[in-house]
C-alpha cells in the first residue's frame, strides 16, 4: 500500500517530554488498527475519518505461542506507524481486534481455536505497556462492523448489524455508535442463534440448527459432501475438487482455507447452472435470511451488512438472499431495512479496531 | 390503590404563572405514567424511583373510536394526578404506552389489532397540547422492559431483554439505559423471531415459525385442541373448558380473555401430572427457552424476565425454561444470564412508561 499521507512531525513537541501526548498533538488526530488473525496480524494508521495512510502485515506464527504472537502485535503497529511517516507519539489510541472467545472486559483472549495454542492472553494490557497509547480491545468481528459503520457501507447510518460469512459465521452490531459487546462478551455471536430447533444440522460449536450449520463455509462443504453420496442425480460438482474427501490438515488456519475455496467452488458451478450446486446455495441463502430476519426482528438496525469469503459468491447470492428476507420478514422492516455487501472488503477489522480506538478515546476525553 | 404520599402544593408557585413549570417544581420530580390496554386504560403517578403514589383506570372502550380513547388516556392521567394530591403543574413528564404496531418517531400509533377501528392515532402531539407537559411515547412491551429495569426485577442491571408472555409474545430491550426501539419500531419484536425455519407453526402474523406460534396462549390452545383430536390417549384436558370449540366473540380483547383462561387451565392440568398437557407445556418452555437462547446470542443481556399472563404457570414453568436454556445456549451465558420472572406484575407498563417519561425529560435537561 502506498503512503498516501505523510505527516510532519515538526508541529509535534519531542516525544520525550513527559507531559501528556494528548496535549501534543495536531488537531486531526491519527489511530492504529491491528487485526490479529489465524495467519496473519495486520496493523494500519487511520486519520480520524478512517483513510488508512499506511498498512502492514506480520505472520501470526500461534504454533510459536501467545509471547511472541503479542510482540508480533507490537511489532505489525510499530511497522505501520513507521511506514505512516508517524512516531507512536503522533498516535492518538491503537485498537486491537481479534478472534474469540474472550472476556472483552478484561482485555483477554481466552481460548481461540484459529490461535492455537493461545490461552488466557492479555492483550490489552500487553500492548498498552508495550506502545504506550491507550489501547482498545475488540472482537474482530464487533471491530468489522464497527469499521462498516464509521468508514464503509454502514456510513451515516444510525445502527447496522454485519454478518461475517467464512468457515464459520460471526456477527457485530452497532447502535447509535454503541458496541453491542453483550453483558458477557457474546454480543452479536449471529452464527450461533437458532434457526431450526427441532431437527436442526449440528454445528461446530457442539449444539444443532444453528445459522452456522447452515451459512458457514465449512458447513456448506459438508452438506454438499453428503449430498454427492446420497443423491445419485449427476451434478458437476463431482468433477471438482469439492469431491475429495476432507484432508486432515494440519492446522485451523489451512482447514479454513481449504473449506473457503471448495465453497467458492460451489458458487462457482451453481452460477454455471448446476442443479445441486443451485439447490444448496438457495438453502444457504434460505437460512442466512432467516438470520437477518432475526435481526430485523430483535434490533431492527437500518443496514445489515454481510463481509467475508464467502461475499465472493457475488451479487447472485445476495439477491438470493434479499429474496427470502422478503418473504419472511415483517412488511415494514422488509420494505425499509437495507441489506448489502460491506465496503470495506478485508480490511473491515483493521480500520475498524482503528475506529474502536478512536471511539475510545473520544469518550476518554469528555 | 390508597394514596401512600401526598405532595404539599404551598412549595410551588402559582400554575397561572408563566414561566417553565420545570424551573416551579420540587426538588424531587414526578412522573405519570399512562399503560394503554386493549379493555382498560391505567395512568398512575410515580416519584423519581418509579413508586407508585396513586393508580387510575378508565375503560378503553376503543369501539368508540380513537378521539374518544385519546380523551380517556388524558381523563386517566388528570385523575391519578389528582388521587395524588397534585396539580399537572407538579409532573415532570408524561409517558404513554400502547401496543403496537407503531412509528415511535412521530408518536402515531398505526393499526392496533387490539383497539380497533383506531388507525393512524397522534397519541404524542394529543396528550402533550392536552396536557401541557412534555410527552414520550413508548411500545407497551418495550414499556414493561423499561419498567423492569428502572424499578423491578431489572434494577441495577446493565441491560435486560423481557418477554411478554400473553396471547401473544412481545419483547423488549434495554442496554445501559438505552430503550432499543429500532431503526423502523421493530426493535425487540421477539414474538416475530424465527425459531424453527423449515416445517414450523403458522403464527398469527401470517408467517410461519415464530417465537409466538409456540409460545403465545393463543397458539399453545389452538395446538392442545388439534392433540386432544388427533390423539386419541386419554387426558384430563378432555375434561376442561378448553376442550370446547374456539368461539367467535365479539372482539379480539374478548379472545384474549379466553385464550389466556384455557392456557392456564393447560399449566394447570400439567402441574397435576396429565402427560399429554405436560408434553404440550414443555413444547412451550422448549420454544421459549430457543427464543431465551438466540437473545443471549445476540443481545447477551445480563438478565432475562418474563412477564404477562402465562407468568402465573408458575415457578414449574420457568425450571422447565431454564433447564432447557441450559442445555442450548453456549457456556458462559447459560452459566452467566439470570433468567427470571418480572416483579412488577401487571403494573410494569404503567411503572414503565412513567420510567420512560423520566428518561426523556433527564435527556432534555443535558
Amino acid at each position: 500500500m502506498p503512503l498516501l499521507r505523510r505527516k510532519a512531525n515538526r508541529f509535534h513537541l519531542p516525544a520525550s517530554s513527559e507531559s501528556g501526548h494528548n496535549a501534543k498533538m495536531s488537531e486531526s488526530p491519527h489511530f492504529v488498527g491491528i487485526d490479529v488473525g489465524g495467519q496473519t496480524i495486520k496493523a494500519g494508521v487511520t486519520d480520524e475519518n478512517g483513510r488508512l495512510l499506511a498498512q502492514s502485515s506480520v505472520p501470526t506464527d500461534a504454533f510459536k505461542g501467545q509471547d511472541h504472537g503479542l510482540e508480533q502485535m507490537a511489532r505489525a503497529a510499530r511497522q505501520a506507524i513507521a511506514d505512516a511517516g508517524m512516531k507512536l507519539a503522533d498516535i492518538a489510541a491503537v485498537g486491537v481486534a481479534t478472534p474469540g472467545p474472550m472476556d472483552l472486559a478484561a482485555g483477554v483472549i481466552l481460548e481461540p481455536v484459529n490461535l492455537r495454542p493461545w490461552k488466557n492472553v492479555p492483550v490489552r494490557a500487553y500492548l498498552q505497556e508495550s506502545l504506550g497509547r491507550p489501547v482498545t480491545f475488540q472482537n474482530d468481528a464487533n471491530a468489522a462492523a464497527y469499521g462498516e459503520y464509521w468508514a464503509g457501507a454502514g456510513r451515516g447510518a444510525s445502527s447496522l448489524a454485519l454478518f461475517t460469512l467464512g468457515t464459520g459465521i460471526g456477527g457485530g452490531i452497532i447502535v447509535n455508535d454503541f458496541i453491542l459487546e453483550g453483558a458477557h462478551s457474546h454480543g452479536a455471536e449471529l452464527g450461533h442463534t437458532v434457526i431450526q430447533m427441532v431437527g436442526g444440522r449440528l454445528c461446530g460449536c457442539g449444539l444443532a440448527g444453528h445459522l452456522e450449520a447452515y451459512v458457514g463455509a465449512r458447513s456448506l462443504v459438508k452438506e454438499a459432501r453428503r449430498r454427492l453420496k446420497t443423491d445419485q442425480a449427476p451434478s458437476s460438482l463431482r468433477q471438482t475438487a469439492l469431491i475429495e474427501e476432507e484432508q486432515t490438515t494440519a492446522t485451523a488456519v489451512e482447514e479454513e482455507t481449504l473449506d473457503a475455496r471448495h465453497a467458492f467452488l460451489l458458487f462457482q458451478e451453481a452460477e454455471a447452472g448446476d442443479a445441486l450446486a443451485s439447490e444448496l446455495v438457495d438453502e444457504a441463502a434460505f437460512a442466512l435470511a432467516i438470520g437477518v430476519v432475526n435481526v430485523m426482528h430483535s434490533i431492527d438496525p437500518e443496514i445489515i451488512l454481510f463481509v467475508g469469503g464467502m461475499t465472493a459468491a457475488g451479487l447472485g447470492f445476495l439477491e438470493r438472499v434479499r429474496g427470502h428476507i422478503k418473504k419472511h420478514a415483517l412488511p415494514v422492516p422488509a420494505a425499509k431495512t437495507v441489506v448489502r455487501y460491506g465496503e470495506l472488503g478485508t480490511q473491515a477489522g483493521l480500520i475498524g479496531a482503528a475506529g474502536c480506538a478512536r471511539r475510545g478515546w473520544l469518550l476518554a476525553k469528555k
